[in-house]
């Protein structure tokens, strides 16, 4: 019932125009499905793969299934742009790892390790990272206001935090941090997330240019909803990208036009390259609306030198580009020899104003030093569109009504921290300074951990939270993966998870050239647990070699 | 340039499929561009209408738009279904009242009334309802762990606040509440919801049904993500509906098939009317995938009959349809003849277990006596899908990583709140019961003030938060809306608006049968606030009659 199910899906899938070059699927459930039907090599890490990716929690059984069958909603039945969206980042060796985890609490003993360690995903603080405090004080007195002329709480919290708060409560009308707020959100936060953006660019920002979202993926999703009208309508993406923007295209239907970053040259990005796949879409009739810059990069970790965000803006400027730039990991540069410019500042040196190019900037509090990913904050800032397609926007919206409250707070609070003088600002700049400089120490013990391992390069990560390396598979292990109908860089990574519990994420997931395999690692395992980490993925990886090298 | 664009994309949306009854979408912004182009009668209300029309201020000057010439992006070349996209609740009105209110900020005399009341929008906090403190508690503490410790806290908090907030840390892997959670939401979390459904209903629950979001709005988009493929598959919605019903599916490109709620028997659901209407769509090729039932009833207030919910069950499980259950006013009942029964518990009693219905229950934070909108909480509970439907839905809400941490635990409190013996419970209920049994004083109170106007019928608001009534407009005033092109219901909420303050919301933009006028009306204000809200609205009214009567 499932493997047909999946081959109608599949040939309903089949009419779907896909472009200039597909992209590397994990085919994880394909296998996770099948696996048992194949002869498989008798190697020790080989059997500890099997036993586990054949108790997949969600995976139902031929019985289970069909006892649906008085349900109206079948797998072949459903949206089919639903069936092609892909998510690596949680896909199939997530939900194994979480198979794994429950394995570990009925036994302790029933793995190699004793416990998982999830550096699949962003997740500071699912991995110890402790939050800003002046943050979180801000948050706990929006939430209960009635605590703010309490005596006992200028014994709990910092003072600058209660003036803050009550800064924050006089911006929303009626003091209501329960009710909806404005569509883009409420404007007192916008005019302090606009100070920010000015601080940092030294260019004007509107308040009325910014949506405040939960996180940065829903301004993604409606820049695309806006865009993209049918599959002759591509997104050019970088290659290595980040699946947010594959997921989003494939579920609004439009068509994926990749360019390449250079992994011999730091994860470069050459305009020449991408004015070439430009072409080579359009020559298939693609109308290419908009381009997608990670900057700094994910899952590469490059950060953009100034020069070549020039080229980038004179690029769309001139091709009649939307340029959606993903700058949610502005905080996180680790090497001194490159610094963070937005692309709104960028355009606006180079001359360009409102008028002459469109530009949608995308921030989040999931990220930089505070990596408040549970809060769900974020905003974009929307400069260059008319103000017709600023009415449609904002309609957009309003049919969400708004974003959570706490998250347009924690938003303007990180544009606007604790400034010299405040009572909070030695404590702020050295839980600040701390997690930069760990992360910093933490990406490279792991870089030079990985380059010293038997057929992997990895560039350095400049910014951001993630090291890619490259792994050159034996063919040995290339003909394991195929004949379980996986990817080789999935294949390995699930061989790993087994071994380790480390939880990394197949490079195919987010696209790489033919034939090379990576896969996605972050950097944000606490730093005293990082030699483990290193001994734990260094003893894999020469197992792993001594198995299949040819 | 406006025009031209707007006709445009009307040429544009005239290929997509109008199925069974078009829904008369209110046509304000075609008004606010072409109102200078009208000879109009020269009234009091008129004028007053006409200035405050002309000056809207997201509408861009001829000479504006144009300016944006060399961007990439114009009002024809967006998605059309973004085009086609209507939400009258923060339509053209609220942006007049924007506008009237900043107006206000500059001069208080500048218009007849001193202050806008937002009714429009059911938005409790933003007219001045307070929060349940027990629940903001346990926010503020869940916020700021570090402060549980602490002497002072338990000086300021509830003991069971306190408690509640450990315990909830205890259900949170790491206490890590600044963490993306499971993207269908935290466990423990969703173990608690389903307690609170199972007390609620006498039937198990299971939290893998659960799925946590940021407020109703993106479980309803997510399930039509999920079941529409084309404009050729159909949703069953009531009229008058709650527009996000028509927005989402207009969004994904889906038929809205209605079926119309019965004025005179109290906005009675016809199940046999419902199946003419089914018969009608799938005669013209539609596929009718789901059944769209929103109990209480917004905008209408009625609280279905168990029977006529049985009849509802019946019906889909016969016809094959998935029942999407809108159950966010559940709470909010105000009449003592009628009560909340879920859908889940009505089909259980009648013996459907999983296998039998596919029924999706949507609960929202935003509603019942706490009106948490601003948090962006709520869940749906989905049963009757096969496990490889649940594995895409698994992955859609993976795709944004997982709602709003803050919200997801305001959830869990609504769905279980401070118990006897708990040292919140008697605040707790103070709260509770003075917040519901005041909202039922404002509904009847509203209800009798709107019955006693010239050629204005009302029924009861047996739920929810909202009035619905009809007027019948004197033909005078359909012909001055007519002369202005607006929908006359649109016309009254104007004027209705200029001359008082008051924001409402047309019935057009619910729906409604052809030729009646309605508006909505929250029964939000505040107690205190009624008497003169009901003399204005009187004095409005009569007014109006005065100048438009036949």
């Amino acid at each position: 019932m499932r493997k047909f199910a999946a081959e109608k899906s599949k040939n309903l899938l089949a009419h779907r125009k896909i472009c200039a070059v597909s992209l590397q699927h994990p085919t994880a459930s394909v296998f996770s499905s099948q696996s048992h039907q194949n002869p498989l090599p008798q190697s020790s890490i080989l059997l500890r793969f099997l036993s586990s990716a054949a108790s997949n929690p969600s995976a139902p059984s031929e019985s289970m299934a069909s006892d649906y069958s008085s349900t109206p909603i079948k797998i072949d039945s459903i949206n089919p742009k639903v069936l092609e969206c892909e998510y690596a980042v949680r896909g199939e060796i997530v939900n194994l790892a979480q198979k794994l985890q429950e394995d570990l609490k009925v036994n302790p003993d029933s793995h190699p390790f004793d416990e998982i360690i999830y550096c699949n995903i962003g997740n500071p603080q699912s991995l110890g990272q402790q939050p800003i405090t002046f943050f979180r004080e801000v948050l706990a007195l929006c939430d209960h206001p009635a605590i703010l002329d309490k005596g006992e709480t200028q014994g709990i919290f910092s003072a600058d935090s209660i003036e803050r708060a009550f800064q924050i409560l006089d911006q929303i009308p009626g003091r209501a941090t329960g009710a909806y707020s404005h569509s883009q959100g409420i404007k007192g936060l916008r005019d302090t997330i606009c100070s920010g953006i000015e601080a940092r660019d030294g260019f004007p920002a509107d308040p009325n240019d910014i949506f405040l979202t939960d996180g940065a993926s829903p301004a993604v999703h409606m820049m695309m909803q806006l865009l993209i009208r049918s599959e002759n309508d591509g997104i050019l993406c970088p290659i290595p990208q980040y699946p947010l923007y594959s997921a989003s295209i494939a579920l609004h239907g439009g068509s994926l036009v990749p360019y390449y970053l250079d992994e011999a040259t730091g994860w470069g990005l050459e305009v020449s390259d991408v004015k070439k796949q430009l072409e080579a879409a359009r020559s298939k009739g693609i109308d290419v609306r908009a381009l997608v810059v990670i900057n700094p990069g994910n899952p590469t970790g490059q950060v953009l030198a100034e020069s070549n965000q020039q080229q980038i803006v004179d690029f769309c400027k001139n091709e009649g580009l939307v340029l959606l730039a993903d700058e949610v990991y502005q905080e996180n540069i680790y090497v001194p020899d490159k610094q963070f410019h937005s692309f709104k500042k960028v355009a606006r040196s180079m001359g360009y104003g409102e008028k002459d190019i469109s530009l949608v900037s995308f921030q989040s509090v999931s990220k930089g030093y505070y990596g408040e990913c549970g809060k769900r904050g974020g905003y974009m800032e929307v400069t260059g569109f008319a103000p017709e397609i600023r009415e449609q926007m904002y309609k957009l919206a309003s049919v969400n009504l708004c974003s959570n409250i706490s998250g347009q707070i924690l938003a303007s609070l990180v544009m606007s921290p604790p400034k010299v003088g405040d009572e909070s600002y030695e404590s702020y700049t050295a839980e600040r300074d701390g997690i930069l400089s760990s992360l910093a120490r933490r990406a490279k013990t792991l870089e030079d951990a990985l380059n010293s391992l038997e057929g992997v390069t990895c560039n350095r990560a400049e910014g951001a939270m993630y090291l890619f390396p490259r792994i050159s598979l034996p063919n040995k292990a290339i003909e394991a993966a195929k004949s379980m109908k996986t990817a080789p860089d999935a294949f390995y990574a699930r061989c790993l998870l087994n071994a380790t519990g480390v939880v990394v994420v197949p490079g195919s997931g987010f696209g790489q050239v033919p034939g090379t395999w990576h896969f996605r690692c972050t950097i944000l395992p606490q730093e005293d647990r990082i030699p483990a980490i290193v001994s734990r993925l260094t003893d894999f990886h020469k197992a792993f070699m001594d198995e299949y090298r040819d």
